[in-house]
């Protein structure tokens, strides 16, 4: 690490000569493959990205020019170049997140890992130069997989109708996002990827048509015969100059110099102009240039040498979900899923293998896999589609619009719910269950163990006139927690063993072995506690408001957004009710949670047994007119 | 209407003669002159697609075939062919809706009037096609201005890889959505339009070619230098073919004949294929065609000669917005202005005309609107993005993760927040205040007159490290609602007059008049009642707990879904601070609305002084233990 360790900026490469900037590039994968085999975290995207990261941070003056990077996982070299070299505690508390961060760092702008963002940030910081009067460049990064989002297009769109405003984009095409790009603009890209370059294409074009002996006819004919072909021969730049976008490409993006002189002519250029880069993701590293599935995109901690995981994973949610989906597909003919390029990640990689003529991989497109859902649904098919919880996020206008208004029956599959904690504010899967609250007919389920993904799917997949949501947290799969009774479709999980009970506590999803624990530090302190799982948490349940009256006080627990949450809804099922016993709900807090364990993040919120407890006690004991008002503080926003 | 009146379903199409076909769509447009004049509606883009709905219903076998229109705000040719001729009540109560209705028709498939969808829903409905082995086909009929719109982007690149998929894409270009259509995507199609048609194209292009005397160098120096141009020259169809979509076009969009010859074409390709047509918004009615801004559009009741309107319209919501923004422009260089393809609509015109430099039409992109305008936010400006309630929907994730997460100063302006009414389901904004609950930092205004338009909108665009949202209703502004007091940030509207105040009656927005003549009804009860307007409805204001206490119920009235709405919100924030003062939340029901005026909307939901008056008064007897328990039944899901 002779080289990396003397860069402190990005203009410690300045004076670096091409050897030096190649041994650097060694130093660096060497580095990751080092770092993130212990700690964990995105290898395949940023050893594809060395050569190309260190030759923006030459052509490119941040941050007073800015490099964005979409999607934030292939910023490990920039960080490298920019100051930030200790990832001993990468994506772990305290340590460097896995993504950019204003907070480490004024080289960092873009901190969103959703997909397909970064061409929308690079028009509005164009258009604030432009207003401003300022010549700082910008440089957006941007997968090919991720050009498939709409965003990117809508992005696309307008930067293109702007002749004069200085715009560098950069396409990262590795063929793939996690997985394969597919689609018109992969096979497209594919096109352009198999031209020679720009100028040696010119001198092969202008060959060709020397050594054609024709005036007018016979040229004409090939024309007429291959006129797509004869395009593509001429213009590879294809779509991109279509909508008025200079195109420079392709480059090899593992050759420093090609990379710079690439940039440099497009920092020149004065409009908008694409670069369009060739890499390898997971270059230098021979197990991830194997691995054919994803290219270790986002990996465990893992053994260097072989790129064996260092633990072998127990069963997920993600499995249970996944193999219960083969089981349904072989039952029901009918039900066909849908992923957003996350095929393996969402568990559906088995049922793809089965029925491969069942399965629609939409590329980073969840508005997409949304509204094709309402017209498989129309159309005579049940849709599941299995996707982040998160991403969602992106489709909230078509799950509303498109499949509940039109009553279609479509399952919503959401992997990754609640508390994900080390990816950072953008990962955690906490908004589903306020977002959605508003969508009339949808239902939610929430999947307190294996056997509830099971059965909850089946259920979900058999409601034919409305959508269906099942979520369900990250990681591997709890004990099974047995159902001791059934009030209306409530399991009752625990008995409060008495006719005055003093405690409902309402428990969603995973969060019940965690409520059975207040339950029991509760009855420690006297306090007698009834815990039911609602399974559906949308609707509220009818048995809950009546269930409710029975006890001095309702306390609901969830691994979501308190605003607007179940806790919320619980609230207003029970006003409707006229059910005025006092209700505490707990959640996340209203706000962006940094990175850092699941368990961290939830003790740091106050979602622990013994926190909720305590509070709980404290009401009751203000209900008993023992002692004064403490206000239930912990996980409020 | 000697032709139309005969016509009660598609198959009647197919014995007129091509004459005949020419005085059908005379009549049709005559009928919808007449028709739209006297009741409002969408006249302009129904005008323009009269030929082209003839076409389709003669070439296609509708409802076997599927008929797909996107935004569905131009079906009402198809109404008219498919046994819909009754217009009398077009938009009312009971009458025709304005959009597509299943529940009209088993012609009709989308009635979501939200753009860019149709490509989406014609991509499952041809999935479910081939996985049921059926030979029926799908066609769908989108704008060029929809096709800005990155849900667009996302399915054709689906619909492209499917080589064996039949699937027809009827490009409807008129090159506008509401206003002009802008970017890349635009130049792209305006470069199509100007060629003859493909055949004629290829015949001057063998021309040109014969007449060329080269051999070699001179042609290849005219291909180096006019690459671009003889690209186009060859192949026009540019970046569809480049996705891998079969291009036909461009077709006179006003030539039945032309138009089936295409059309057949399509059906038999065996795969996706574009049919590009070029039409003209307001067709045949010299008004509308002499309507540079809108074409009309949208309209309310004209006269039929002039096409001038028949009552003058009062200063709206939307005037207000506009005007103040002209002058927070002087006083604020900083302030740029941001529309989705929406500039008149959304009162950004003024706007745009004194500060050209400093407004953006995105196009149909609120997504990008969103996070472009994150970009501009940390680029050093404040931008403020107007945008109809309804159709924020589509940037929730944006909202959040890029302008949120990122500590923007960014300005949402919703217009049409509430019930609006009579364009319905789809069109109502009663989404805006539930879903972006959850956003942290996010804050909301809700002013409830001319004068607090003015004021919040100013103190939104003051706010710099956070998301903004100003809602406002659709229409008239009513009239200025003094405060007589404040209480934190709140505005008293009405003062108890008592120490022993029952009701605390918490009002959002435009309901201000509504929830004083609450307070007047619930007096003449001997209930004593507090109204405050919170003004900013999220954060819900710190005052609003310690004040509630001291009321013996609250009551929260808003124009918005309950289900996550203000009322959630207020009641967790007195839970929050142990305030267990019973509340009562009235609001719109979780269910989609008809369409009707939005007066008859508010009385069908309950949302009215006298029902709330009567449910409150329900409420305070009950406490007072004179009656029996009477539950808040009305605005319920």
């Amino acid at each position: 690490m002779a080289l990396l360790t003397r860069i402190t900026g990005p203009r410690d490469l300045d004076r670096l000569t091409p050897e030096q900037l190649d041994q650097l590039a060694g130093e660096i994968r060497t580095f990751l493959v080092d770092a993130v085999s212990k700690t964990g975290g995105h290898l395949g995207p940023n050893l594809g990205v060395v050569e190309l990261t260190i030759a923006l941070h030459r052509v490119f003056d941040s941050p007073k020019d800015r490099v964005l990077f979409d999607t934030g996982h292939q910023s490990y070299v920039h960080k490298l170049l920019t100051g930030r070299q200790d990832f001993v505690k990468l994506r772990t508390k305290g340590g460097l997140s896995g993504y950019p961060s204003r907070a480490e760092s004024d080289h960092d702008v873009i901190e969103n890992s959703h997909a397909s963002t970064v061409l929308g940030w690079a028009d509005g910081l164009a258009k604030a130069n432009e207003v401003l009067a300022k010549d700082d460049h910008v440089v957006a990064v941007i997968g090919d997989g991720a050009l498939t989002g709409g965003m990117a297009w809508e992005a696309l769109n307008n930067i293109a109708a702007a002749k004069d405003r200085p715009l560098v984009i950069v396409v990262n095409d590795n063929e793939r996002s996690y997985a394969p790009t597919i689609g018109g603009l992969a096979n497209h890209l594919a096109t352009l990827r198999t031209t020679d370059g720009y100028e040696r294409f010119l001198a092969r074009g202008k060959d060709l048509l020397e050594r054609t002996p024709v005036v007018g006819k016979p040229l004409y004919e090939t024309l007429h015969g291959a006129k797509k072909g004869l395009k593509d021969f001429i213009a590879p730049q294809g779509m991109f100059e279509d909508l008025g976008l200079k195109y420079l490409g392709p480059i090899d993006g593992h050759d420093i110099t090609a990379l710079e002189s690439a940039l440099e002519r497009a920092k020149r250029f004065g409009g908008p102009v694409i670069v369009h880069c060739l890499t390898e993701k997971g270059r230098g590293y021979q197990p991830a240039e194997q691995d054919e599935a994803d290219r270790f995109h986002g990996i465990g901690p893992i053994h260097p040498d072989t790129g064996l995981p260092i633990k072998t994973a127990a069963a997920s949610w993600t499995s249970v979900f996944g193999d219960e989906m083969v089981k349904i597909g072989h039952d029901r003919p009918d039900v066909v899923a849908i992923t957003a390029a996350m095929l393996q990640p969402v568990g559906l990689k088995k049922f793809a293998e089965v029925f491969p003529h069942r399965i629609y991989d939409v590329g980073i497109a969840e508005q997409h896999a949304a509204t094709s859902a309402a017209g498989l649904a129309t159309g005579g098919l049940h849709p599941v589609f299995a996707v982040y919880a998160t991403f969602l996020n992106r489709a909230f206008d078509q799950v509303l619009m498109d499949v509940a208004l039109h009553k279609c029956g479509v399952t919503f599959v959401l992997d990754r719910a609640g508390v994900t904690g080390d990816d950072g504010a953008s990962h955690n899967g906490m908004w589903d269950m306020s977002m959605l609250q508003c969508v009339p007919t949808l239902r939610i389920a929430a999947p307190r163990d294996a056997e509830q993904v099971r059965a909850q799917l089946r259920e979900a997949v058999g409601v034919r006139d409305a959508p269906t949501v099942v979520r369900y947290s990250k990681g591997v799969v709890g004990p099974a927690v047995p159902a001791v009774g059934r009030i209306g479709g409530m399991d009752v999980l625990r008995e409060a063993g008495t006719d005055t009970p003093d405690v409902l506590l309402v428990s969603v999803g995973a969060l019940a072995p965690m409520c059975l624990e207040i339950a029991e530090l509760l009855n420690k302190q006297g306090i007698t506690t009834t815990v039911v799982d609602p399974r559906w948490v949308k609707p509220v349940d009818e048995a809950l408001p009546p269930l409710a009256e029975q006890h001095r006080v309702v306390v609901t627990v969830e691994d979501n957004s308190r605003a607007g949450g179940v806790g919320s809804a619980v609230s207003q099922a029970l006003r409707d009710a006229s059910v005025d016993v006092p209700l505490r709900d707990f959640g996340i807090p209203s706000r962006f949670l940094d990175h850092a364990t699941r368990k961290e993040v939830m003790a740091e919120i106050g979602l622990t047994a013994p926190d909720i407890a305590r509070q709980v006690t404290g009401l009751v004991a203000k209900l008993d007119g023992r002692m004064e008002d403490e206000p239930a503080e912990v996980a409020r926003d």
